[in-house]
């Protein structure tokens, strides 16, 4: 049986993800602010603690990607390779390192879907969009004034919407996420009431990452309730700062931190 | 920190899936044939082995489906209720018994791929039709010369179509899909390399069954190669039959047969 | 040239629509209730008038269905078949007749937009779901307290959603949509600042019907603000009642009243 | 009553499409062929004659757009102003003079078909997916050697793929689709058999137009057949060239050649 995911066959290929590493090309759009760190700490399940300094802070994220595995066949059928997500990020301490965790996401793909089910990001479908930059016509470019738009929405309900102005070039492009991730991979037991069958805390993080020159500026974010959703809980009490970036990014696995 | 499924938090709410019992009511059509056994052998990992009886059987079922927790909160936001899917089973020998396998199968939700997760179903993301019966119209009744059509694409490619022609009603609905379901929870670890973090072979099946008049018939029905998909290899040597039915199902957890 | 719309070819073939007669079985949930009279009116281009009688009146509809061309091909490959819309319907009064007209729907799929532009119904598209009576398992059957949701959205908003609780069975599924319609087809001149290219009032309706026993309860419905949507411009004043039924139609055509 | 499309309303802010200028930034792949000109022919109504030169040449392009009003808002909320096509313009003579004439063409999103309806592009909803050029990661670069994918399905079906590999710079992107447009805006009479309520061959072009660098090479283009298309009538005889480019396009409106 062969298939680095679901489902295994005789020769792998219906695999719903091929074996990492993972390549990616993406357009970010990073919303940084503070929210009250009771929000944050109640994310955290032990043993993971409060991040010692500006523990309420969050990113909220847009990225459309274009990935592919090694063998990039995936760029030239792009239904395979192209997908969007929004995710929310906060920061956590473990055994005195700072680790960044993702405690939301929604993407658009199947495939994403299971890359996240591997490293412990905790995806939903969603439809997400973002401004992307472009060199000709009405979209905006790299300057200062330019403006991109960035919403979120699941099961129907709009769920965030941004306004990213940019205002300089930045030497960075966020704190938040600047982490390795601190990710849980749980999966409930098959008896009802029998507990999980997996709990893991893992770490992991890129494997190689190249960027071009962020730029930096404000943001006007609003979340919006949903029945089956807690984002808005992340309520934002100080914004920070709002980032543009395009990056190149390599996943190649993690590490197990520990059973739980 | 609360939540079945992830996301976890506070309060448990924004979980991708509740916990169980799930119940569903749907409309079926179960397309019956016969393949080379050793495609299906193929897809059996050890300890499983091939049914003793038929065991090239394979039933390709489409379902379109409402499902909801015990609250039935669902039902009345329907995005979070009705999905459709399509999925190929098969039989194995386990121990002696004999059991149903899932091999492929394609949903159009998120909370049905979460489920599919925890159950061992291998879902995938597809766009699944089906006609449904219908009193008034164009659309069938159940009776004698009723066609029902059954589609299934992924990754904008057509994999699987059918046209089922009603005959007569019938005591059964199909026997390839009629045993508990023998499947494998299989999750790499996240070390590269590193084998499954999870690896266990469970059992379950449904806790309540209702359902209505089934009715037989036969089915044209026709297989497309995907690059990414390996349905088409369950080449229909010979045809068995084809059901359309009616049904009211409970799910309410399994048993875990043994680690791999 | 062939084809009953574009694109016109050779054949015909590729017509993103046939020709009528068109033919259909749905699942209805109707709410209505009274506006006022002024957000009706101000949707009533000249000659049209607001009705004599209950002026306020509104209907929004949602139906989930399968249609077809005279062939009925369409029913074998059902995503050429199945669509759900919502439409918010008023009355108005025209040479002392009084007439339904549809002022905002949405539908699903493209051959559903094709018909509206043809019909003279104001389409977009949206994301409709709604409850669909079934004999097993947890969705409601026709019964005193069955509860059937229903919810739109568009561009990523959730615009109205409604629960509707059953009493008992109705005489009629509601008055604001059962007069023949009074629709306009618009098209601007493709030269900017040219006016019309096309301004036509018409009347259309069912050329058959038929229908199951109707019910009758009550719903709660909320309407949400949307930057590029009006609906919520037709405020709930008044609840008048709620109703489920089953239905068979066909379309078969409609007469120019005038040219605007 | 305001509104530059449906619905009309009193504000005017339902439309579905805002009065031109309109205003787009997108990311184009072209791919050149020669086809059999009786298969173009066939698909020229009168008074449309073949191209005198090179009669049989068609244009198959992809595009990815972000689009806007004047007012720019839709760039800010981009499930507004995204959306992607893939379109087939052949060449066609009239009055002496050479125009492009869009064939066949699937967009996204409603408010690229109510364009499509207005502009006289025979728009039906499609999956469209193309390669973006990307400054990192796997995503290619305008280089020697860089490839980028494209893809078409409706109906659930794949209509077109290609894969192009780029040479070299090119002082051109294409010829087939660089004269003004002949299009007709067609309507039938909501009469039964009643023929056309509206007749037109409309020309219309950019109003403005900038663009990057064009890169040239060869693309393996693959068309399928499909129940409900014609598209792969126009059969590859032989390849011309392909191409990249990304561009801005300002659209203002267009002029009435004749009522047919």
């Amino acid at each position: 049986m062969h298939g680095y995911f679901y489902p295994r066959t005789a020769t792998g290929r219906a695999s719903l993800i091929p074996p990492p590493p993972w390549y990616y090309s993406g357009d970010l759009v990073t919303i940084e602010y503070r929210t009250d760190p009771d929000r944050v700490r109640e994310l955290l399940p032990e043993p993971l603690e409060l991040a010692e300094q500006d523990p309420g802070a969050v990113a909220l994220i847009w990225a459309d990607w274009q990935s592919c595995s090694g063998s990039g066949e995936e760029l030239l059928d792009p239904v395979r390779s192209q997908y969007k997500e929004a995710f929310a990020v906060v920061r956590c301490g473990y055994r005195g390192r700072t680790y960044s965790r993702c405690v939301y996401i929604w993407v658009d793909k199947d495939f994403a879907v299971a890359r996240g089910i591997h490293q412990g990001y905790p995806k939903k479908l969603g439809s997400i969009h973002l401004t992307r930059p472009h060199p000709y016509g009405p979209a905006p470019r790299f300057a200062p004034g330019a403006r991109f738009g960035a919403t979120l929405a699941a099961a129907d309900r709009r769920l965030a919407q941004a306004v990213v102005t940019l205002r300089e070039p930045s030497p960075t492009g966020g704190f938040v996420n600047g982490h390795p991730m601190a990710h849980h991979r749980w999966l409930p037991a098959i008896e009802k009431g029998g507990g999980q069958a997996l709990a893991e805390l893992i770490e992991s993080g890129a494997a190689a990452f190249e960027g071009g020159q962020a730029w930096v500026g404000d943001a006007e974010l609003t979340l919006f309730e949903s029945p089956t959703e807690e984002l808005a809980e992340l309520v934002v009490r100080e914004p920070i700062a709002a980032y543009v970036r395009q990056v190149g990014v390599v996943w190649d696995g993690g590490t197990l931190l520990e059973k739980t």
